[in-house]
């Protein structure tokens, strides 16, 4: 589910503001909803700076300027006329905003223009390098030591190398064979197909097999006569996809594949090349997803050379990340692992010997951003400082920690190459959109922009966070409660809950608004109390946290909800009689299954492109939680909503994408087959064309009919 | 649309019963919808009765009877148990409710038992004849003169003579290439695939290549993953199939295909032999459908002998019924046309003379149901006597017409084999469901059946036929109001237009409640006036109505709805603010226009199964109205319902089935589609695994669910 995943971290970057001043303005529904017209003018004010070297600059329209580490001040280093008449093309360049500098030690800066790719030496003003880019090719792979380019054309592979001359790597791929793409669906870290060696003279590339997976029919009506789009899913249970891993090599042409082991039924994940190009490691992954190993092979040869270590789990365990070799010792690298119960740091050697745990603690380390190679640290992100915030920490070799630059918060840093600075992104509930520049050494910061609150002339409503215990009596949850606008404590409100409640998913955090989405404030100011609760299953709350719902997805999870539930209803101005819920993805599985579970508590539900029984969901992800239909019977007929869809009571809109390849459209439609069959009435709305969310204009159709919804049937 | 036409004549038939009784009782939904489980108790009882000879037989579950002409009482013919004491069967056979008699002058009776068809012959107490069926048989056709069968089985056909043998007669069948069965999608009168000549001794038979036709992607959801099923689906203006028809001799295994000219766009209808076994005449037609021609083809050779008489007519032409051979003159047949503006009778000879035209006047003959050799006349079905009613008539050669039996009422007759008889079953405003023997001599009737009400303890709402003039000032147009249950005329109702629109099809007529659906009085128990015009355009009417539509479909009918409005707006208990309408298929279609068209006037419509767009149509039945989008695009952009999404103001819901091969998905998803793009928002819903029409159960979830929507919206 991870497109969902991408959807839910739009940051909505902005401050709080707590505010009853009559003369304030209202939002339209286009101001508060990503593809909205007016949406843009409505969130804080960004600055585009990228890393040169240990340098920061600043990507303008027209120029891009340094940005001086102590001060924050910008000096223009060169402007878009000077490049463009450096390009003496009749098309002028348009924008600096994609420039991007890949050496540190040299005044070139790469730019697209007119299909070429090019390096522009701005002190010498000339055109260093330029190739003609392929016309049609996709996952484009550009590695700037060696200039070569991977890409793929209609699922085959090919490079082209710094000359422009253009090799194709593979020629029998199709639908049914693809090179050079992401694999397992995205899965374990995996979201592309194609990784350059360090210095770019060898590439190690997916090959996937899925001639024997199930095609899903998705249909396109925006044909002439509709047409059958075949889609490869492999289904929970089912025959899935065989993944090969092939190394290549620009300068021999040669081309080999990994001994590994039968790749029926295996997942090859995380690859990672060795310092000196001549070893590739995976970590591999048995499909029951409760054993990892890290295997190591050699790139010449592609014989398996040794399995440095295991990890097993009674449930699951999830590689995400692979190794990272110490960028002053190459026999050292960074493994990440859950196997304490939080995402951590561990330092092995090339041996497989656990050197050392680097970061400990109740806490999840959640990107490992690089190295300090001065100071011999590991530069990461945590939520140390906050169970729900992210901010910027080194550890040395010592596992001595050290939080750096700001520390409130929700931080998005992006480490300089040697690990000096950070360009440190961050907001929180009072303050819209800041980027400090962060020294590693000292842990200092520049504040070098400050977004004012693009929202300061309207009425914000009241947003507050705070905790309930989980069903289990124990742990701590995090909820989000929001108040109408022009809140009157002596009224009684409607009250929404919206959920999401799947793994790898949060929806209450420090950033702005506490990560409140645009249509909680549109509901807030329609009249509505809105409410939120990360159950367990969530993120950045570690394994225990996660692994509650093993084997009976959304059970655990609805306990949690109702948790907040009784809060909800504990609140003298909440009207229990008029409850609502919506969700979307596993917040759509969520909120039917809330609605068709406790039917005495939901009156009103919308859920979007909903999982309705795992068994039509996808092998990776789906078996990672709920095993399989034939090993776990129980669990599937428990969790199925096609078993509950007579307990409907309440009004419930399903809604889905027509083209849904994440969430096919077989689970929506088999659930109004079954409410049919049941005799109960759900509702329906389909978004034709569109995949597993709604983008642009479509996006704030859908919030309209969402809400219409509950004006209609809550209100 | 001919499967919507089935079910729109779906009887519902018993009387009016006009009562205020406060101690009646009510409708539930299962009572009055088809599917409903108490739907068949509220039905007028029936009678099984059928033909053998000139003798009215009475089928019943133990025993068959023989119903005397002149006096209507039942004498037993023989029992099940006689039969079972003949099979000797271990399983004995269970009903003779499907029991039939082929052989006037024999004492013989055909069942299908254990798999087997069978001849049992009750005097003698033996088992004639019997073959084995052949299992998954489809399209099974079998010829009583030489107890041939014809069938067909994945796509090829098959001829099983009366030893049993069996002979496959084609052997290329695929989706592609059909053999056997019905081609041009049900136009032009066609139903079957397989015409044998009148002894049995060949078999005409349709071959169609449709390999060249776009293939519309249906997606089954049933399956373990989705799967797709693929239908040749023709649409307006692109490709069509390409049919020919063969010629089969089960005793020579000879077979032949006519001679005719390029199939390309090309109609070979209405297939009949001569009774001399020796020519076959087909109704050929252009694919403008403005040009029809009688031609006739030597049965041996399959050469073309000869264009009798070609029919033309600037709008179209619609052939639907084979010549017939009048029984006592081999030489000369009835042919029908509208060609003087009403559907009537003509006799040509064999040279393509005209000789007579039989029946004439401002009515149709609906029907030709067969000859009285005896006294030289066609007997036939017409609405001479009511324009929407249908009665038994007959015509000598004379042309001199005679009604026959009761002619109020809406009668469905069936004439015995001599012509001596008719079944006449109908039912009225005033008779629930009766039948009548005829005598076609003197046109006496005894009557065998009259049902009692299986309303008199409900209560039923008042209903009312009339007239209003149509938007042309001129025509006449039958309405039917149906006023609430326990009427107030001092209060104000919503009400509810329920509108079909389209040719071939009426729904005001003189049968049971006036052609009501059982639907139209769940509405008015639930407080709503009902109401219900046929416009310009729909059948019985003659052809200058029916064209009133070319080439701009809804265009005409949305005006002469519009005058039924009006009317309905003048009814002092109507509360014009709340209109809601309500129709399926070419209905659905309607809806959709008028609240598109003239969104000022509904408030709230349910349109099911609807052309949205007749691009998406197919070629037959579209381009006979609106000709292709390539020669017509004016008259489809004018009607296609793609340019007025964004005129959408109230609430209209669109329903679907999941798997409609009529009105495939495509239509209504591009209309969802347009109004997303337009910002406007319809509601909608699927009935997965359903087809064109909601069947059973379905059928009545179906009805809530459109309730709902208007008790939601419009009360």
């Amino acid at each position: 589910m991870r497109p969902f995943r991408y959807l839910l971290l739009l940051p909505l970057l902005a401050t709080t503001t707590l505010t009853m001043a009559q003369d304030k303005k209202l939002f339209t529904l286009d101001d508060l909803i990503p593809g909205g017209s007016t949406y843009y003018s409505h969130t804080p004010s960004r600055k585009y700076v990228t890393w040169w070297g240990d340098y920061c600059v600043e990507l303008d329209l027209d120029k891009v300027g340094i940005i001086d580490n102590k001060t924050g001040q910008n000096t223009t280093l060169f402007t878009l006329d000077e490049i463009n008449s450096i390009l003496q093309t009749t098309t002028p360049l348009r924008s600096l905003y994609y420039a991007s500098f890949p050496y540190a030690d040299k005044s070139q800066v790469m730019i697209q223009h007119l299909g070429k790719q090019m390096l522009v030496d701005w002190k010498d003003k000339s055109i260093v390098w330029s190739v003609v880019n392929s016309p049609s090719a996709t996952n484009t792979d550009f590695e700037p030591q060696s200039k070569n380019t991977a890409y793929t054309k209609d699922h085959n592979l090919y490079v082209q190398t710094s000359d422009g001359q253009v090799t194709q790597v593979s020629d029998d791929g199709c639908l049914d064979i693809v090179y050079g793409e992401s694999v397992h669906r995205n899965e374990f870290g995996i979201e592309k197909g194609t990784f350059w060696s360090p210095k770019g003279n060898k590439l190690a590339f997916y090959r996937m097999d899925q001639s024997m997976v199930t095609t899903y029919p998705q249909v396109d009506i925006s044909t002439r006569c509709a047409t059958m789009v075949p889609d490869k899913y492999p289904m929970a249970g089912e025959t899935s996809h065989k993944v090969q891993v092939g190394i290549y090599s620009p300068q021999t042409h040669g081309k080999i594949y990994l001994q590994t082991d039968d790749p029926t039924n295996r997942y090859f994940t995380n690859i990672a090349w060795s310092p000196d190009e001549r070893k590739v490691y995976l970590i591999e992954l048995n499909r029951d997803q409760n054993h990892a190993q890290l295997i190591r092979y050699d790139a010449e040869t592609g014989k398996k050379e040794a399995v440095l270590f295991e990890e097993h789990n009674d449930k699951y365990v999830e590689p995400l990340h692979p190794i990272v070799f110490l960028p002053w010792d190459s026999d050292k690298f960074i493994y990440q692992t859950r196997r304490d119960g939080y995402n951590h740091l561990y330092l092995y050697n090339t041996d497989g010997k656990l050197l050392k745990q680097l970061t400990s603690g109740k806490f999840e380390v959640t990107e490992l951003l690089g190295f300090n190679t001065k100071l011999k640290q590991v530069v990461y992100a945590s939520n140390e400082n906050d169970p729900i915030g992210i901010s910027l920490w080194s550890v040395g070799m010592n596992s001595k920690r050290k939080a750096l630059g700001e520390t409130q918060g929700y931080h998005y840093p992006e480490l300089s190459a040697n690990g000096n600075y950070a360009i440190d992104r961050y907001s929180s509930p009072t303050q819209p959109y800041n980027i400090d520049l962060v020294n590693v050494a000292d842990g200092k910061k520049v504040n070098i922009h400050q977004a004012e609150d693009p929202w300061k002339d309207y009425k914000v409503p009241e947003m507050k966070v705070g905790t309930v215990k989980a069903a289990d009596g124990v742990t701590d949850l995090y909820y989000r409660l929001i108040l109408p606008t022009d809140f009157d404590p002596n009224k009684k409100y409607p009250a929404v809950v919206y959920v999401y409640g799947g793994p790898h998913a949060h929806n209450i955090d420090a950033s702005r608004n506490w990560g409140a989405r645009g249509w909680d404030l549109w509901m807030a100011q329609n009249g509505y109390v809105m409410f939120c609760l990360d159950n367990r299953g969530s993120e950045h709350r570690g394994l225990e946290f996660e692994q509650a719902t093993f084997r009976h997805l959304g059970v655990e999870e609805m306990k949690d909800q109702l948790k907040g539930v009784e809060y909800l209803k504990s609140l003298p101005y909440v009207d229990a009689e008029r409850l609502g819920v919506h969700g979307w993805s596993f917040g759509g599985f969520m909120t039917t299954s809330l609605m068709t579970t406790y039917p005495e508590v939901f009156k009103v539900g919308v859920a979007g492109g909903p999982v309705i029984d795992w068994k039509y969901y996808e092998v990776m992800y789906g078996e990672r939680y709920m095993d399989t239909p034939q090993t776990n019977p129980d669990g599937y007929a428990e969790t199925s909503l096609l078993n509950k869809a007579q307990n409907l009571k309440g009004r419930l809109l399903i809604i889905y994408g027509g083209n849904d390849n994440t969430c096919v459209p077989q689970h929506s439609l088999s659930f109004i087959r079954a409410c049919i069959d049941a005799g109960t009435h759900p509702d329906l709305f389909v978004y034709p064309g569109d995949e597993h969310n709604m983008m642009g204009t479509d996006r704030v159709h859908l919030h309209e009919h969402i809400t219409r919804y509950f004006e209609d049937f809550l209100k």
